[in-house]
């Protein structure tokens, strides 16, 4: 056996610095976890019950690639409500992370650009890489605002995706609608795919949820209910768009995810059912009581959706705060997971108000 | 939106073979189906009831990303007791699609050469593809015996993979231990990654399954509990090999399915515990059945392993053959799908008695 059996893209691929942060904390005894990026509650009964129910019924082989009937119609029907797109198809994902998979494999080739936005959630960089392009880094520091003349400018010939979330993972930053209109609007203009993860949509504490596919009806969206359901474990994400990009993602479904985990989706049919808005409230007060208190010491932007807060890290090196968390027993992640800054550090307030309430006092006695 | 969004990879994959047989299949009323592949009892009553307790005891979130530790140690004593290989790796995986997908994106790039055995099972050619490699075919026909001094003369500077299957699809060819020996000598010699993807070797007929790795360290096994325990609806496969390989392949997991559903990893250490020997016993009886009825009529060869036959056309057309077959309400599936040849056809007896029955019956009536 010989190095040469490796090929280059893995080079190019570092997924050390997350791994790194996970060997840490398996040697804490009985941390106080603020790392963790899933809800904190455990899956609602009646999605749990329908999976069971499931697997009784035999509902144990393949689905159709593109999923079940009943989850696909179901979808579909609320998608149509909510754009009317006569073009809009849904495909059932393996979870969002085989959804952004599926999409960039169909749209991006070597020498392709995708835009992000730094800082970006961790996997993007690594999957354009996978599908042969580069990431082209749009800054939101110090902010977390987009700027659209910023993403105007970055576009070039080779520009294939712009890959947009909000509520954003590590900032918890939600774009404003305005911003969200002229991002569609410049895509369209400028034929380029914009590419929606609306994993957080649910988490969106200050304001409504502004969707780009309202303004644009070649946007894909990345959804799923690993987020809002708490059932990240299940597998189950779903994706929507123009029907010439969906059936190239459900070819590649074909022989990569092959389907959906098949009582999973079940359990999707019942969580479309189950009303989160309890839990919603929850992460609002826990975000409310968090940001709240470390702005008396900390520089904190964004947090105004999904579960997370970025605050600056005092010296001005996430990494080495990081560190000093870790000595009193805190997990938290450095920015520099998330971004070529090392500026900052990502908590999650996805944790129980006891966990919470003690990492805040720590974090404020090391500020 | 333009043409223009769809990455060139796309246009190299053409998967609409399957789906036509697919979209015929859904035309039919009640049609005698042997064309599944997948076994036709249904999952073991303890696999179902490990997942149903994993649901009920909270295991919903995401598991680690190499699988969870009791399933990924069971399986690991079970490959050292085998092998005693020191550096050998096991990683659960999302099905055996999953891990071949993750096993070529990590040694095959752009202009790599994966060498397959024509007939291949159908995701070879396009995982190859997806990877920015080419297959290069060696035929087994007419007889589905591997020929490995046609091997050796097909590897070139650019063989980074051998992608051997055997129990064999579409074929059911079993490889005999000579030939398995021979062929991880020769990727040993050549400093070829030998990939084995064994998910039917439970099926083995008519003599003891020969393992690749018994003869070279560095093989790569790619297996599951998806045909063996009638579970491909639960995603659980898994892979094994040198450490630098498997390492490689658990960090492309980490971004791309994340991990096996979490459940149904539980339900992979109940069917550990499953004897399916009763369940192999009637696939036996029923290939003898077939093959046996088809040969007064077709020229069968293979046939030793798996729950498929892959007899000669009559007329010399598969594609002409299958549309018969559809005219009498019975679906097989045409060789073209496996093979640039369309001499052939595949039937899968995982099936009711009574469904082979009548389709052998028809089978021969056409011949």
């Amino acid at each position: 056996m010989s190095d040469r059996w490796i090929a280059d893209r893995m080079r190019h691929i570092d997924a050390s610095g997350i791994r790194k942060v996970f060997d840490l904390a398996a040697k804490l005894k009985d941390p106080i976890n603020l790392s963790i990026g899933q809800p904190h509650f455990d899956t609602p009964e009646p999605v749990k019950a329908a999976v069971k129910d499931a697997i009784d019924a035999g509902k144990n082989a393949y689905s159709q690639t593109q999923g079940i009937a009943p989850l696909r119609e179901r979808l579909a029907a609320d998608v149509a409500s909510r754009y009317g797109h006569a073009d809009r198809q849904v495909l059932i994902t393996s979870g969002t992370s085989g959804a952004l998979h599926l999409v960039l494999s169909t749209l991006v080739g070597p020498g392709d650009e995708v835009i992000v936005f730094d800082p970006w959630f961790v996997m993007y960089k690594h999957l354009t890489t996978l599908s042969g392009g580069t990431v082209v880094e749009v800054s939101t520091y110090p902010d977390f605002r987009i700027d659209v003349q910023k993403v105007a400018d970055a576009i070039t010939d080779r520009t294939k995706v712009i890959l947009f979330n909000t509520p954003a993972n590590p900032t918890g930053a939600v774009a404003d609608e305005r911003t969200v209109r002229d991002l569609a609007a410049l895509a369209a203009e400028r034929d380029v795919c914009l590419v929606s993860d609306e994993i957080y949509s649910h988490f969106c504490y200050d304001g409504p949820f502004a969707r780009p596919a309202a303004f644009n009806d070649q946007v894909v969206v990345i959804d799923g209910l690993s987020k809002s359901h708490s059932m990240t474990g299940h597998r189950v994400g779903f994706a929507h768009g123009p029907a010439h990009v969906v059936e190239q993602m459900t070819k590649l479904q074909q022989f990569t995810f092959v389907c959906s985990p098949h009582p999973s989706q079940w359990g999707g049919v019942a969580a479309l059912d189950v009303d989160i808005s309890g839990h919603v409230e929850d992460y609002r007060r826990k975000r409310d009581f968090a940001r709240d208190a470390l702005r008396q010491k900390f520089t904190v932007h964004g947090g105004d959706g999904a579960f997370y807060l970025f605050p600056e890290a005092p010296g001005g090196s996430g990494t080495e705060f990081v560190k000093r968390c870790l000595d009193k027993n805190l997990l938290v992640i450095p920015g520099s997971v998330f971004s070529p800054a090392d500026t900052h550090f990502r908590l999650s307030y996805a944790a129980t108000d006891e966990a919470l309430e003690r990492g805040v006092e720590i974090l404020l006695s090391l500020a």
